[in-house]
């Protein structure tokens, strides 16, 4: 529903059924084109569930057709687009976010696989570095930037427009505000990220839930590559040795080494610092008609901070 | 080659560098789309090899790997077509032309996937409409329409125009030069496939540059479905016990029922009146100044013709 809130924001009314409906359905294309990932990155993760369900491809009669399935929910955004938006002037706009978001969550899907196979563990292709790219890639532009910037072209928000200066606000100067909600959309889901990747290691089933397997299943997330940073040799050697094995015993030791490097300081105080660097950004958002507000990512941000689910 | 032949017949002259170009990038697009569907169907297909090597899936370290792979070719076209495009008034007809074409191929694999999988014989899902409608949606509309339909755009081939009736050639009709391209397009890529089931099972290893194994393969082939529609009880029974089977003995009762049934002789009769039709339909185009040229067509029916490879 973050396309038609942010139409609804930037519109800064309430929408007509015909601009309910045509946000709407940019919404529906942002769940397809996740439709679209998850079903093969499933099948590359050879997942047994999604969702509390078996798998789309683990499905009698279905099996490596889920492959050509996974195409034809692709496909199926850009015939709802040409459907509802082949006559607006940024109809072209939309295609082209689509195809630049599918490109970017393809290249972090690659670097996740060949850093974190499955099968073999190696740690030393861990790192914070190495995980940012992965989340920003794989992540943050499809579900947080992809929504926001349709949202954008379907309230007809320029490619760039003048604004009073935030700093000496009687001069003016230009923004493009497309670039601008990345400034802000891209670390913000990282955040979202990493706070899924705490979340996995420190929630309770009760609060997310969900049991976290990130550890059995050698993922590349930030609580791992925050306490590889951190790790004596004698702590990284327990990592080497019980990271990523599907064994109850070894994901123990995985958590102690956790433990005993205070992850969960080193996480309350990254939150803290990115959220006052992203609330400064927002800020910073000079409002003007027709142009971007800052409610629309006070909203996210809002959603996200200190989450426990 | 044949998106720069086409622009080439269009233009009626040599192209400049520049157009050279741009044609063969929209050429190498054309390739990229196959690649992403053949990387895809031999996954699918559990092949062994493609051209000679092994399938990009059975490579070490590829695996599923290659699903994202796939994605990233078609993730390729969208940026050339970006990069060489943008700025040309039909940058969203060539969107719009790639995302038709993929989808219909999409659903042409999945009619294929469900109507002959590898590893369950049914000869009742088979048949001639089923074969043509295969056919022509997983092959016609990507391998014929699509390089002509790009070739027409990048000469601004309207989307209609008037031209002589030719019944009346006093009078003037409008033509609708992609609904009439299509109109010839789709049979000779129907005709070429047909042709290539053909060959698979009469042509020789010279001849084809390869072992046909259509019939090992459960294929749902035009010789195979010619010859359900032809054979009687007993010569069923054999087709029903022996097609696609990896079986040697198996295969060659199969042969020997598509001899007695004469198959060849109904493929020399489909193949003239096929070629007489589309004869016809390219000598009835009314040719312009700014319109569809009847050598396009020609020139490719002269490829196709009689050929034994
Ligand atoms: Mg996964
Ligand atoms: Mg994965
Ligand atoms: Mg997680
Ligand atoms: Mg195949
Ligand atoms: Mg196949
Ligand atoms: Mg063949």
């Amino acid at each position: 529903m973050s396309v038609v809130d942010t139409v609804e924001i930037l519109k800064g009314r309430t929408l007509t059924d015909e601009e309910y409906f045509k946000a709407a359905v940019l919404g529906w294309c942002v769940e397809l084109l996740q439709a679209y990932f998850l079903v093969a990155d499933d099948m590359m993760d050879t997942s047994i569930t999604r969702r509390g369900q078996p798998c789309w491809y683990r499905l009698p009669n279905v099996n490596m057709i889920a492959i050509n399935d996974a195409f034809m929910l692709e496909a199926a955004i850009y015939r709802l687009l040409k459907t509802h938006f082949r006559r607006e002037k940024y109809y072209v706009d939309l295609m082209d976010l689509f195809h630049e978001v599918t490109y970017q969550t393809e290249m972090g899907q690659l670097v996740d696989l060949i850093t974190a196979p499955e099968d073999s563990v190696d740690l030393d292709k861990f790192s914070l570095e190495r995980h940012r790219l992965i989340v920003i890639y794989k992540t943050a532009y499809y579900s947080f930037y992809l929504p926001v910037a349709l949202a954008m072209y379907m309230s007809n928000i320029p490619e760039s427009y003048t604004a009073p200066s935030p700093s000496s606000p009687s001069q003016s100067e230009t923004v493009h505000p497309y670039a601008l909600a990345q400034s802000i959309l891209i670390p913000l889901g990282e955040y979202f990220q990493i706070q899924d990747d705490w979340l996995d290691f420190s929630g309770t089933p009760e609060q997310i839930g969900k049991i976290g397997t990130d550890i059995v299943d050698n993922k590349c997330s930030w609580v791992v590559n925050t306490a590889l940073a951190l790790a004596n040799p004698e702590q990284r050697r327990v990592l080497d040795e019980n990271y990523g094995r599907k064994d109850g015993n070894k994901e123990e030791k995985v958590k102690q080494v956790f433990g005993e490097l205070k992850v969960g300081e080193k996480y309350a105080a990254y939150e803290e610092k990115v959220v006052g660097e992203l609330k400064e950004r927002i800020g910073r958002i000079q409002e003007v008609e027709g142009g971007l507000r800052r409610e629309v990512f006070e909203s996210f941000l809002g959603k996200i901070y200190r989450r426990s689910k």
